[in-house]
């Protein structure tokens, strides 16, 4: 087993034999994520809690899916309003605690899947009387994304919290802002729960190549045009302070996301505000890791979804 | 295969063998919960997928755990303000959809663990300023808890979500008020997410055998005393309108837990409060499920959690 070793660029995807693999991916020298590679060596063992795991088998890539299977993660964290320019644009003062929300882990997708907006997420009515056909309330949020391994950890204190960072990826946290606010009761959950609305990808970078997460570049494009382009160093908690306080009192797991926060340049914080429509590519990227890529979809009435 | 059945009572205990196992509890003709099991029949495969899988093998119970391992639940979802007397004793007005929150999966526990508060839950500052050694604000809420299976569900009619309900259990939404509260930054989720704050059992109950989930008596005892009394026909969303609701463009899967809401006589919701102290002795119970009992025990200072 003295032959297996670290991943750098974890990647979850269908190779030739049809079947799903993790694997460390292969990347050409003339690019620089995980998006551009087409092989991987396979990986041997549950990657979140074992060190040692990267074989030298070669396996062929057919499809990137989300770098981390649904069932692997334990619970899907994320912090609200954790950068300066994100809370000023909302015209909201600066968290004194980090704000803690979660999404299912079927919220989880590959880094080139379709985002579907599904019929409830299009209601109108008296919290939002667009016209039929008008773009629903549906934003997006570049996110960086910590991932808890190989150990499980509670009570860590801010200096050693790093340690027990497998690696990063990035992430869209879709949100529907009318069901996240005006309908939520004050809860976020509705607008931020549906199937697919958490993809991420296209690898889980290793923490040590990635090295300082406050230094990273963070964007979001809606159709080729740059509407979010801010730095990590802008956060209010750091990735460290994050995993520090989340820990105490509550063990974070193997393969456990915490969702950072988004810069400024949400559709909800503009003027006029700008909401995803059928058809729009949105692509979040963060240096060092790479970046995801969506096609908005809006669910036809025809798939019959039912009213409460 | 065609000698396996579908369970009654579903519980995870530990064996005579010292291993952990799912098993049907052999409940005595003179008791009426899983608690007073002494053996029970050995479950093979995922009950929660698997329609068909109790033995006719016995078992020694030795100690009963949360009838569902944290890993085989995908998301723990939760109701708040959903009984009519609660959101009146909090003063609130009926929420016109459902309000909905998560826990961690590592906030399960089983019916007879201690509730371990942690020293981050026993903070003093300018948002709690009671004295050293006042009970901290942790309260407690008795819930009926919704066990999704054997198959996933996305966007089903009111009228067929019961079909999707593999059975109920009782637990605890055991709750931090103040970080609940005011250093939540308006969501609910830091004051919920200790380890062990949601203890569950003792068994899962075949939905069946419960028979209408709007017809069961709830209730809570604080070291004998009655605190909460009510029923499940207060609820204002009902289960089959809650499991409805939270699939619309939300597939919920086998083993995802609903937390279903409280009815009144919460300690925050009296005059004066009622928050738990070191010793106390805490009881939850479902009429047809049984109880879940748990001894409130204050982590001290000397385990040494750091501040953020």
């Amino acid at each position: 087993m003295s032959s297996l070793k670290r991943f750098q660029n974890l990647i979850r995807f269908i190779g030739s034999d049809g079947l799903i693999h993790y694997g460390d991916a292969i990347i050409p020298s003339s690019a620089s994520s995980a998006s551009a590679a087409t092989e991987a060596f396979l990986v041997k063992g549950n990657p979140f809690t074992t060190p040692l795991c990267v074989t030298s088998t070669r396996a062929q890539i057919l499809k990137l899916l989300s770098p981390i299977a649904p069932s692997d993660v334990g619970t899907l964290r994320c912090l609200g309003l954790n950068y300066r320019q994100h809370a000023n644009e909302l015209s909201l003062p600066f968290p004194e605690f980090p704000v803690l929300f979660f999404k299912p882990t079927t919220t989880l997708a590959g880094p080139t899947d379709p985002l579907i907006v599904p019929r409830i997420a299009q209601r109108r009515d008296k919290y939002s009387e667009r016209e039929e056909g008008a773009p629903a309330e549906v934003d997006y949020e570049v996110e960086l994304v910590i991932v808890i391994g190989p150990k499980p950890v509670r009570d860590v204190p801010v200096e050693k919290a790093l340690d027990y960072v497998l690696g990063y990826t990035v992430g869209n946290d879709y949100s529907q802002r009318t069901w996240q606010s005006a309908r939520g009761g004050g809860q976020w959950s509705l607008g931020k729960m549906y199937d697919g609305w958490a993809p991420i990808g296209p690898a889980i970078v290793a923490a040590d190549i990635v090295g300082d997460p406050q230094a990273l570049h963070v964007s979001t494009t809606v159709n080729g045009t740059t509407v979010q382009d801010g730095s990590t160093g802008d956060m209010i908690f750091s990735v460290a302070q994050a995993v520090s306080f989340l820990s105490q009192g509550s063990t974070l797991m193997p393969g456990d996301l915490i969702f950072t926060g988004t810069p400024s340049g949400v559709g909800a914080g503009r003027t006029p505000r700008l909401w995803l429509k059928h058809g729009d590519e949105v692509t979040v990227s963060l240096s060092k890791v790479g970046s995801v890529t969506n096609t908005i979809i809006y669910e036809s009435a025809e798939s019959g979804t039912p009213k409460l």
